[in-house]
């Protein structure tokens, strides 16, 4: 299976049960704006988590009916946190959202290690997927906003991350680009050396269910003609499902290439918890929010 | 003065006197090609290094004509290399460009400490300026495909490169954006460390004839909309006019974004030494080769 749109994906999510949405910090209308459509598409059950009159006030204000929605007072952001990764703990909501909050706190409650989502080693990671006029499939990309400089055991983690969201798509074996400023080994470029060694990790089966190669520069793996060019032979190179990147400056600047530059539509998620987190950012579009929802909604197990 | 399009540098070259081009090792159809249009419009006069005969063979096949062209017999693509830049050396060229041969053995002729084109401490880097239609001007990118990790030092010379080639353009002080994942100081991301220091640098007079800002994350570097969203106060901040980057990871991977993403029309150099050096890829396209000869053209004093 494999996606050209992000119309697809969301043909996906009406199949599926509705999902337990909990906003950490929900009042604000910004936050309740970017939920609405998705609410009243029936994707998602609202819990609303912050200054419960606050959230009725705008709710009314901007014509969000709350008969479906569940409202729970929290008096901090900090407490809105700690509550609605609880709902996620106690398997009373199935997506985590963070609303009005800084990401800090939001982030200092998942990766709390005795009431948070995180088990044992797994790290979380962003992963976006782009659906962009210039490539002939969806393309997602990780990490463009959580890890700033993973070593290589991470980068697997972020890897293996991605491939799972990919699969849970209905990806078979999604095609991962390792991104290095090149296609060839340079001993000096840490990304290159890293593209390679995952590239035989996964002909050796340390890396499963994905058909990964490296390095290869974004044009490499992006474009078929560029590939040819350089006379590559890869399953992956021109036909990228998933590019990881080095580190944070190449990941964030990736993306927002692709989204301020690329007229690209994005929907981004945290991955690696027990449960998907919605992040999004209020330089993000409406429907990229939208979007960043029902990707979320269709990672529950 | 601040420029919308690509056309409009091709609009001030034919102003100017015709330059003496020194190709390394041009005896190949794709490098007769990509000098065939800016000859033909009379910017250039080419002098071709390399196999005589099978220049001219070339030449002949692609209707090339030599009326105007120096050819000079070079055995080896490595002879041909330091030939060509003894050509603009001795000032009998303005402008080098290399041909079929790898950019390992013509940049060690270019950086040769006795026969080469770098003077004292001065570095090279890559600089292109590309036109997207997301974007209400040109927009410069540094370093793409040079530097693969550069230093604070470093860095601060690829900074004063690219606002040469700007103000060599016409540009009185043009905008940098020094890029990295946050537009906010975090002291783990050196990207966002060196944004502060620069910018506080250039208040203070030690980066000069430009108007630098950072840490800004792409999006705030080149949205107004996105740089309100988080309430940056910057001249910069969604009107920049040269970025900044990282790393060559991050470098080349928008260089890259840029020309296969966001169908970007691009022209580069590379710059820092005495004299403005074509280095284009077999990837590029023929009107980005045409447009980086014409930018290279414009570097001549």
């Amino acid at each position: 299976m494999v996606y050209k749109s992000l119309q697809q994906l969301e043909e996906l999510v009406k199949n599926k049960p509705v999902r337990r949405l909990a906003v950490a910090a929900a009042d604000d209308k910004t936050v309740l704006l970017s939920i609405k459509s998705a609410y009243e598409a029936n994707y998602i059950h609202p819990i609303l988590v912050g200054n419960s009159a606050k959230i009725e006030h705008i709710a009314a204000e901007i014509g969000l009916n709350l008969q479906n929605v569940e409202i729970v007072h929290a008096a901090s952001a900090d407490e809105a946190s700690r509550f609605a990764v609880s709902l996620i703990r106690s398997e009373k909501a199935d997506v985590l959202m963070k609303g009005m909050v800084p990401t800090a706190i939001i982030l200092r409650a998942v990766v709390d290690k005795e009431n948070g989502m995180i088990k044992g080693n797994e790290i979380l990671s962003h992963i976006s997927i782009s659906e962009i006029s210039c490539y002939h499939k969806l393309l997602a990309l990780t990490d463009g906003a959580m890890n700033i400089s993973p070593d290589f055991n991470q980068k697997i983690q972020i890897l293996n991350n991605a491939v799972n969201v990919l699969r849970n798509l209905g990806y078979e074996k999604p095609k991962v680009a390792v991104l290095a400023p090149l296609e060839t080994v340079n001993m000096k470029i840490e990304s290159s050396v890293h593209g390679a060694v995952m590239s035989v990790m996964n002909k050796r089966k340390q890396i499963k269910n994905c058909i990964v190669d490296g390095p290869l520069a974004l044009d490499n793996a992006i474009s078929a003609e560029a590939s040819k060019h350089k006379a590559i032979e890869s399953e992956v190179a021109g036909d990228a499902d998933i590019l990881l990147v080095s580190d944070l400056n190449m990941g964030n600047g990736l993306y927002k290439a692709f989204n301020f530059l690329a007229n690209a539509q994005t929907a981004a998620i945290i991955t690696g918890g027990c449960a998907p987190i919605v992040l999004t950012s209020r330089a993000d579009s409406e429907q990229n929010k939208h979007m960043s929802i029902v990707l979320a909604c269709l990672m529950v197990k």
